[in-house]
């Protein structure tokens, strides 16, 4: 057994129909092809209907499983309504949400006009809002029980993180909403949780993220205790434990899927890996003579 | 001295420029009012120019400095940017930015429309994101050094909470905020912290939140291990602590001023202080004869 | 499926050995039995070695695997190095470390003696601290990679809580110490992670926690939103996870495992659960009403 | 007004009988001189008698106020309780306890000792312990109220932090207990709260800490955005606030006073601060240019 192989016993997911916005590429492509593969349907939503159609068949024929393309734009809650709609006539009923479509770059705050930030949280914020909402209402409508609702945030939702304050501000508040309503709507029998993923590299989105050099000179993987980046198929592995019942117990909380990453910033003097031995052998000598003295 | 004395030595904002949001009354008055007893200038914004008219005055009376109203409804740029411009003009600079104007109702998240969750999400996060942004931007566009925000937020920005979702969500926001821009911008020389208040009961704002009998059958100081709801002077005196040059090392940080509030709820066995003394002595005996089997 | 099902596909800790400390009952025990169903080695240790041996020989009759009994008090490093060079001789090697022993009671703080205060310590995190340093100390000596540890928390880690005030000192000192490590020993191949359960009642604990009719009187399952306790095996999914290489990216990490109870606590507004539909009904006339004017 | 000020009003302690355990010298003697300016009798406690006995001959010559020196080796409930009494009987009464007294070096895991790592948590988490025990039954038994105990942390006792491992998990410990004391002992009239510093320069422990080259080496003031150490009158402002009745709404808190170290390290693309303005000007045309296509 590895990191790369699934972890899931076969079968895991079937007869559950789940949403995945941001389906179409990235790491929502491939948390929806270990969903298939497990068996349950899948519908992917985007605003890029043509790459939507495109994965779904690619996926529908290494899977053998149901994936269906719906476009939808998840800052208009018309777009949700009307995705949830066909998503009901096409599956009869879903089981599972997970917000994954997110909207992110970096720039120094000071660059950004007040529409760009505001469009980070139409996308991010408002975009979980409305599709949490949307099926929410209709599993409580419904009295249709047993769903789960999966978030994907990011470590700086708590810390803060500079260069990308849109983002920081908006996960942040999707990561209050996973925590609110696994209390207010457990009731419902539904779950939330959410993942925070360190640095998981994909073409679409690092590239955008840190574009040309950059990406060279800010090796995220360096930050990372474990010294690489993430697997797709280890958060594919987490995604699919979180939304099956496996995780029933689990609810309103956040895990991180960052090799340490975040505590290895954060902790004051995680600094001193940088002491070659030979320096320590030293130190230990001074300071037990220091003792003995 | 008790804690409903004043705390800073006399003339500690002397030579301040200070914005309050929502300053008009509520908590945002009591702290523009221990501002100018601290030898400040005001200015409060809010959307109803004749009530921060009235506060002004009422406050310029009582503490003989200059509070100055200026109409603002923070979730226009334009209109904090005209709101800017009018206290640039009359006080010739800013230093503070007291972000403390908010939206909140308590309500089942499944009664709300997905238009009014953005409301509070404009009102709370995209306003305060406008305010700091406007600042921001003046500050560095004119090399303006020792600033400082500070951002009223809540403890469930961090825990969530049922029933004011949207609220919860868009402090968490401006949570995330206040901690990245701390590292970011501190470089300009700004400052950015918050402060999470519990239970402070206002005329209007308790009022709305909690109407009728509600106020009486949910008395949150029950909550508090303190038992009791906090004074308006002493977030005043915490507030002033935190826009004051005193406070010049704390930088990215949410002081929680609740009495405890938030972790009486969180612990898990802090519900055993309904158990009577007889019966820790009957338990006691219990132990202690188990151990000696 | 359902969350009494087995998660990990067989054979998921094929080749793995394992050591629970604790691991004679309650939980550790659940762990340990699905530890061994997955293929794994495991040594159990405790206090007390006839309840170990009965244990033992009753999980390799159901499992088929080898479970090995070891006696051995965690407060004393000689005999946590015995019990290691007990374990290495019988399976040559140790990959994963579950520090899952611990002391517990509940007491007003007051009347507890320092001595009584510093057992829990001495159990929990001096505990913990001996066999992480011993089986750390040994990977490191003979460049054994790839292995993991484990250290089972409590939510009143971060929280605190009243009345079992020795236990959430020493568990914070645990989970510090997970956090610590992931860090620093990352670059010998080791991972460290923690899991905080809610509540899962077992024989001995709960009636040792809880005695007599408190058990049914703080009926901590209606703490919990999803309204009921934990099942088992639902922690042994999520310990067989966070042990096995599927979870090689999660690191420096404590999953929380009790359906939301702490968050349900600690969030301000969770306790207006208690209003019925009608008042709400109600209540959302009169905003109505009041925003109309 | 600047930060190397002294923020109180005039006499805010008098009457205040305060104890500050390891106030000798460092943070401890610097807290303890301004409490005496503020009017409080201040008993400083250390294993140096000879120490302690300068100190308060110095401090008394400073300020007027009477400052007494006991001996206390904080390990050893005992002592602390031989030095309460020492201290009631000269002052009559405490109301404050400051718990200072530490230890902590810098040291590979692996290099350290079970011994070595255990009398870190014995003086840090058990003697923290003793001392809160031992004033919190004393306030108990004569009913005596309206006290407050302040606990010196660190920003690595929720992040943990490699090469201070026993004093990362014995600082979580204190915070744990600040915590979870301040929910149950409120009833008795006692407040908890705690402070977490950044880089403070102090002669001894900062030697100690970081000897010879490596205090140049690992600047700590880089890691800081305001980049600069604090001062330490910006920490006895604080811990003044935070031990007088001002604070009083204060409870169960840890305020940090790191000029937002911590969450510098912790946020995922702070890093970025590296980038120089030319290449933000670059980044902003691609991205512009992208957009356009």
């Amino acid at each position: 057994m590895n990191y790369k192989q699934k972890m899931l016993r076969d079968g895991a997911l079937e007869g559950k129909n789940i949403i995945v916005t941001g389906g179409g590429s990235g790491l929502g492509k491939s948390m929806t092809k270990y969903f298939l593969e497990l068996g349950a349907k899948v519908a992917i939503t985007s605003r890029n209907l043509e790459k939507l159609e495109k994965t779904a068949k690619e996926l529908e024929e290494e899977t053998g499983s149901t994936c269906l393309p719906v476009q939808c734009d998840v800052r208009h809650y018309d777009q949700v309504e009307n995705m949830k709609n066909t998503v009901i006539e096409a599956f009869g009923t879903v089981d599972i949400l997970l917000n994954n479509a997110a909207g992110n770059f970096i720039s120094p705050t000071e660059r950004l006009s007040a529409n760009a930030f505001d469009t980070i949280i139409d996308i991010v914020l408002k975009g979980t809002k409305n599709c949490t909402l949307c099926l929410g209402k209709h599993w409580i409508d419904t009295n249709y029980k047993n769903t789960a609702v999966l978030n994907i945030v990011t470590t700086y939702a708590w810390t803060g993180s500079a260069y990308v304050v849109p983002s920081a501000s908006a996960k942040a508040g999707v990561l209050a909403m996973t925590r609110s309503l696994a209390v207010e709507w457990a009731k419902y029998g539904m779950r939330f949780n959410a993942i925070a993923p360190g640095p998981f590299p994909t073409k679409g989105a690092w590239d955008r993220l840190l574009p040309g050099e950059l990406k060279d000179q800010f090796d995220l993987s360096k930050r990372v205790p474990l010294n690489r980046v993430g697997d797709h198929q280890e958060l594919a592995n987490l995604a699919a434990y979180l939304v099956s019942d496996f995780s029933a117990y689990v609810n309103g909380e956040v895990v991180t899927l960052d090799g340490g990453e975040w505590i290895k910033g954060a902790g004051q003097f995680n600094l001193l890996d940088q002491i070659p031995e030979e320096m320590w052998d030293a130190l230990e000598a001074m300071i037990r003579a220091k003792k003995n003295k």
